[in-house]
């Protein structure tokens, strides 16, 4: 006789990030990228096989810090010379708490883009 | 005999900005903070001074490339710090053709966040 098994996943989030209204319902991590400093194109690729191969509706764009505006590079490059159907959904900015090794707590803005491409479900 | 010589200064700028909407009537360059490389303490100054002394209703915080992230640092810290009644209204993200000495163009992303300030009519 087969059981279930219960695995109990607690995630502690201590994150005083303005919570974005619009796309919450859409939201789950297979959707969103995010944005280090490596060079924009990195995450262009990123975003266009989120779109394509995963089938997305919607993409997230996240980001903190100086990589903000890398951030706003990969979804203007992403608009401009991949998918000129992909539509500027909303954008979010807020401010981030991080605690780092020595338990000093020092305040981060983040953004969040979303793009979408609703064409895809014609 | 001497002859004027007619000295002629054309400066094409071509910008492929993608311009908002929602802000157009109230746009002039007064209430327009652009952000560089300064740290982001001296725009956030600029934007209080440009609510209280100015009374302006509304800022817009401009800035391109790298300083895309101190332009949010900047709507952070004035919302969440010092004016903790202001709102953001809206964020335009976009590209700007720049053209360089040598004639040569690139594209840089840009950002427009609009902050507003509404209870100042009451």
């Amino acid at each position: 006789m087969l059981q279930n098994i219960t695995l109990t996943k607690v995630k502690i989030v201590t994150e005083e990030t303005t919570e974005p209204k619009t796309a919450e319902k859409k939201r789950n991590d297979e959707n969103v990228i995010y944005v280090g400093h490596k060079p924009p194109m990195s995450y262009v690729l990123a975003i266009i096989t989120q779109f394509q191969s995963s089938g997305s509706e919607e993409v997230i764009i996240k980001a903190r810090g100086r990589a903000i505006s890398t951030a706003v590079d990969s979804a203007e490059i992403v608009r401009n010379r991949f998918m000129k159907d992909a539509k500027l959904k909303d954008i979010q900015i807020g401010t981030e708490s991080v605690t780092n090794e020595e338990g000093r707590t020092s305040n981060v803005s983040s953004i969040e883009i979303i793009l979408t491409n609703k064409h895809k479900s014609k």
